[in-house]
């Protein structure tokens, strides 16, 4: 692999994540040297979550995983975009993106597809 | 204006930027609260520089401006997206994006449009 990143000095990296299909952006997560060969690994997305202090699979509760088609590094190696399959919404509000808040208008571009409470019933 | 980010608890967020034509993501970079406020003053994307430590309109040395025709803000009220129309190439290497090293073949996608070179030449 000729890019690398250079986890010393960038511990934790923010991964943009794209609807291979649409370019919709669904969202951001960060990523620490283990989430990122775990999604290597598994072909599946996971992050590091900075609330929880943890390595998580995406859609590890919810099902709503998401399928890496693509990861492409930024110039200054230090930010990721991941293209995905995304099963289900991407959100835990249950939209299908996380940048649903318009903030020109002051309102929300889309509504849920799924009911959070039910896309967590299983928790 | 209904949703707010709490500048507060977070000085300094990640804003996505991508093509409001193609929906291709161009670049990531941080705006602090007056970054935020000078872009939506202004309608041209400014951010926050964190090596320099300072704030910076995209494109005032090179000429490669971003007019901001969207910003949406996540659920958790923690990262932007900015759909913009990008005049030439957002990235500093003279591609159209930043997101050109392809992890998994080790190779880039695409080559620069302009001379990095040329882009500068007058400052």
């Amino acid at each position: 692999m000729q890019f690398q990143i250079d986890w010393q000095k960038h511990p934790l990296i923010p991964a943009i994540v794209q609807d291979s299909q649409t370019g919709e952006v669904l969202m951001l997560a960060y990523m620490n040297k283990e989430a990122f060969e775990k999604t290597l690994a598994t072909g599946y997305a996971h992050y590091y979550s900075r609330s929880r202090q943890k390595l998580w699979k995406k859609g590890e509760s919810s099902g709503n995983v998401q399928k890496v088609e693509a990861i492409r590094l930024d110039c200054d190696s230090d930010t990721l975009l991941l293209q995905v399959e995304q099963t289900g919404p991407a959100c835990h509000t249950g939209r299908k993106s996380c940048f649903y808040k318009d903030l020109q208008t002051g309102k929300s571009i889309s509504e849920p597809l799924q009911n959070p409470q039910e896309m967590y019933e299983d928790v």
